[in-house]
C-alpha cells in the first residue's frame, strides 16, 4: 500500500481500525463471560454493541471515501487482545484480581483506539472530509466514555475487591 | 507468575511497563532520525531523555516494593513499535506523510502507557503505597504531555505538510 498523501494515510489508518474493531467484536464476549463483577460484565456487553456500531460507521466512511477493505490485520490490537486472553488462560488466578486485570487490558485497548481515531479524525478534518470526520468523532467520544466507565468500575468496586483477596 | 492479589497484579503491570520503556529507549532514536520535521525530531529526542528517567522511576518502584525484574517482554509494545518501524522500511514513501504516520504510531504508544500507568497508579493508591503511586503519577503526567505535544505538532505543522503533497 503506497503512502504518498494524507488521503492514503487516512485510508491506511481506517483499514487498521476496521481490523481492530473486528478483532474486538470477537474478543469482547470472552471478556464478558470471564468477568466476575456483573457491572463489569455489563460494561463489556454494552461495549460490544457499541463496537458493532463503530464497525458500521467505518463501513460508511469506506463508502464515503471509495475505499475497498484490504483485509489488513492490526497487529497491535492482536497483541493487546492476546495479553487480555492470557489472563483468561491463567489457572488458579483470583477472580477479583482477574477482573482488575481485564479492566487494565481493556483500557489499553480503548486507549489504542482513542489515539487511532483521534489521528484519523484530524486527517479527515484537515482534508475537509466533514462527513467522515463526524463519523470518526462519534466513535472517538464513545471510546473515551468506555475508558472512563471502566475506570469508574475499577475505582468504585473492582480494585477494592482485588485488594481484599 | 501468580496473580492472587492486587499487589501481584501491580508487580506484573510494572514488569510490563519496564519492558515497554526499555523497548521505547531502543526505538525512539530510530524515530528521531527518520523524522523530517526538526520539531518532531526534537520531540522524539526529548521524549527519549524522559523515557530514560521513567525507566529509572520504575527501578525505584521495584526497590520500594522489593520486586525483582523478571525479563518479561511486553508483547503489545513490541507490536506497537513494529508498526512504527514498518513505516521506516516502506520505500518511496513521502517524508511528510511519514512524519504524520510516525506521530500516529507514537501517539498509540503514549496512549498504551497512559492506560498502563493509570491502572498501576490506581493499584498503588488503593494499597496505600504512596511513594510508588507518586513515582507512577509523575510519569503518567509526562506521558500525557508527550501525547499532547505530538498532537500539537500534527495539527500545527505535520498534517498540513502531508496534505500538500
Amino acid at each position: 500500500m503506497s503512502l504518498n498523501s494524507l488521503d492514503e494515510l487516512l485510508s491506511e489508518q481506517l483499514q487498521d481500525l476496521y481490523s481492530a474493531e473486528k478483532q474486538l467484536i470477537d474478543a469482547l464476549p470472552k471478556l464478558a463471560s470471564a468477568a466476575k463483577s456483573p457491572r463489569l460484565r455489563k460494561a463489556f456487553e454494552d461495549h460490544l454493541e457499541e463496537t458493532k456500531l463503530q464497525k458500521e460507521r467505518l463501513e460508511r466512511a469506506f463508502t464515503e471515501l471509495g475505499i475497498k477493505k484490504n483485509g489488513h490485520t492490526c497487529k497491535a490490537m492482536k497483541g493487546l487482545i492476546e495479553e487480555g486472553e492470557e489472563l483468561l488462560k491463567k489457572r488458579g488466578i483470583d477472580k477479583d484480581v482477574r477482573d482488575a486485570g481485564l479492566i487494565a487490558a481493556a483500557q489499553r485497548v480503548e486507549h489504542y483506539e482513542i489515539a487511532a481515531y483521534g489521528c484519523a479524525r484530524a486527517y479527515a478534518d484537515r482534508m475537509g472530509k466533514q462527513t467522515v470526520a463526524k463519523l470518526l468523532d462519534e466513535t472517538l467520544i464513545e471510546e473515551k466514555e468506555a475508558d472512563q466507565k471502566l475506570n469508574i468500575i475499577a475505582l468504585d468496586e473492582v480494585n477494592a475487591k482485588a485488594d481484599e483477596t
